[in-house]
């Protein structure tokens, strides 16, 4: 199958690149590399020393025998885009080109335009090529569980039937999402819901929840075909923070009383997420929703199961209470449906203390590249008007 | 009250500019002039003869005595947005500042990222000027009921209590937008409910139907504060471009079978409700959302009314059933429910027979300049690929 990877030089594109291409399908990438500005931008890096996609591209060549063709270009450029879909014509598109850090797009306006414009107009591109080009493609779309928020009934996999005054509809699950980067998902889910009820195109949304994990079955392979891996408060995602605090004895930064509840997931498992959409296609006209995350925890939980498994192999780990940056409920219900993979197939790699250890051990090996300590605590508020106690 | 209109050049904008003014309000005026860009790129002209905004201006000064200043330039454009909030510290923003045609979206992908990049860009630049200039003034947001498209269930405003699993809350009423114009309404729906939850900005969305009519009380007083009159396919909206149809001797167009049912109001209506909302103001954090119409019609009873009007005035009317170039919904439910303006006290202007002759007779008057009948009858279709019979 001819396969084209939107941001497939990310933590979670260049896995799935490697995927694809590992079980024979003809995998294309496009990336402008804009994570790897975002987060040196930020004073951070890849704890992980990732080489460029063309150097990631040789060995895995050289590994695997198979070749990924790579095209460098942003998919909010749409002449761009619309070239390379018309000339790979894809069977199945995986859109990970995004900007992807709900703190980034609450530093500012800037910023918060930066992502809105990024994510929604390089997704409407995207449909327009797709309906001109590939009509039949499949597009499989990473989209968030934080579209969401946090309502007080149990969510749904991206519709909810309604009785109402003596009728009944199934509609788009209502969202409440939590920052600038989350509602730019939820235009997303907007448009292509447009595009699929109005051009026929066929899609699924993996309302996606953190992610967490360094290694998948091909990047552990081979040193020269790692992912990165972010820890700053922009890019790192919260259990990957947690593992890297505890290896450099930085405390674990929890927001508030750390009772927010997400659901989580492995690298792996997301892998394993988008090929079960791939290989059960979306009918034509379907938008098809799923909640794509094994597990639920709190955020203090996650920290003191790093705790557990750190001092384990003998570190001494403080768990330290930082004013929520964010504003979001820090107590509140949350039951999120998610059956729809298990349905499919999906059998989930659960995190057990094993499983940190693991972690622990992967950051161990980099630890000598952890270089941005400053960027690590939070700094972006979502409201800045509500400033912490003692600062302006 | 220091008023400031974003869009304050359009067909409802420079209406409600003079409203305000005439109310003894302090009114500014910003407007980049793309609708008469937009329009004569078209191939279409205001039927009316408008002047430049500084002309209407100094006639208004002439007329009044009051003086409405005027801020050339774009909300896309944050720094300058930015800087003119700044300035004026406003108490009330009633954005109008907007690509305001469905049609003109499904154009091409060029018109759709066009359209959604000035709309919900401009958008998100303004909830940042006003969170960090002015975050207790309030936001009048022009929305639109087709926003909402045609649920099975009745519409409500804005809201919705959802019973779920034996749990209960009150969410966002779910949306099916029926173009990208529409999408991106609801995309900055979705921002700006954002801002209130998370800045406690306060605001009002006006999900308004479909707007016809000439005069207000304030431009029938002088021809020269006239405002603009549309009737080609891209931006006249239905019962305007009906009744300019019926004066110049073209059939009547009607898309389909014209089940399709909307709500419509009055422009002088328009108005009242934008000044409801301003003067009954939102709470700090409140998202308010009304449904800005008076009268659901079906497009065949509009067109009916118009017929039998014309022909009171002996005019001689067809009424020509075209192939809907539009996906949506031709005979379908819709109940939206709109008591919450009436609530405040709008005393809705309906459409009478002496209306739609009121109507008939002001663009009589204006009948010369018609200039574009070749843009009247569609052309954008909202599935190129599904053409009509006898068309590539």
């Amino acid at each position: 199958m001819r396969v084209l990877i939107l941001g497939g030089d990310g933590y979670l594109g260049w896995p799935t690149a490697l995927r694809f291409s590992a079980r024979g399908h003809e995998v294309s990438v496009v990336d402008n590399f804009a994570r790897r500005r975002w987060v040196e931008g930020a004073g951070g890096d890849s704890l992980t020393p990732i080489a460029s996609l063309e150097d990631r591209i040789a060995a895995w060549e050289e590994v695997s025998g198979e070749r990924i063709r790579s095209f460098p270009g942003s998919v909010e450029d749409g002449d761009f885009l619309d070239a390379v879909v018309a000339e790979i014509k894809p069977e199945a598109i995986v859109h990970y080109g995004q900007q992807p850090s709900a703190p980034y797009s609450m530093i500012s306006r800037e910023t918060a335009v930066e992502t809105q414009q990024a994510n929604v107009i390089g997704n409407l591109n995207l449909l327009f090529s797709m309906r001109d080009h590939v009509p039949d493609a499949q597009l499989v779309k990473l989209g968030t569980m934080g579209e969401y928020g946090q309502p007080e009934i149990d969510i749904e996999e991206g519709y909810i039937e309604i009785e109402h005054k003596g009728r009944k509809d199934t509609l788009p699950f209502p969202k409440l999402p939590g920052s600038l980067y989350h509602c730019s998902k939820v235009h997303d889910s907007t448009n292509i819901h447009f595009a699929c009820r109005t051009w026929g195109l066929r899609a699924t949304d993996l309302n996606q929840g953190v992610v967490y994990g360094i290694e998948t079955e091909e990047t552990a392979g081979d040193e020269r075909l790692i992912t990165r891996f972010d820890y700053d408060e922009l890019f790192g995602t919260v259990l990957n923070r947690f593992c890297l605090q505890a290896v450099i004895g930085h405390p674990l930064t929890v927001y508030g009383a750390g009772q927010q509840t997400r659901g989580f997931l492995n690298i792996r498992d997301t892998l394993a997420c988008v090929e079960l959409a791939v290989t059960n296609p979306a009918e034509r006209g379907e938008f098809r929703v799923f909640n794509q995350f094994t597990e639920q925890f709190s955020v203090l939980e996650l920290a003191e199961k790093v705790k557990a498994a750190a001092e384990h192999l003998g570190y001494t780990i403080e768990i330290e209470h930082l004013e929520n940056p964010r504003v979001e409920k820090e107590e509140h219900y949350y039951n999120a449906v998610h059956t729809k993979l298990l349905d499919l197939g999906l059998e989930p790699t659960l995190l057990g203390d094993e499983l940190v250890e693991t972690m622990l051990h992967a950051i161990e090996r980099h630890k000598a590249n952890v270089v941005a300590t400053a960027a690590i605590d939070p700094r972006t508020r979502w409201n800045p008007a509500k400033s912490p106690a003692g600062q302006a």
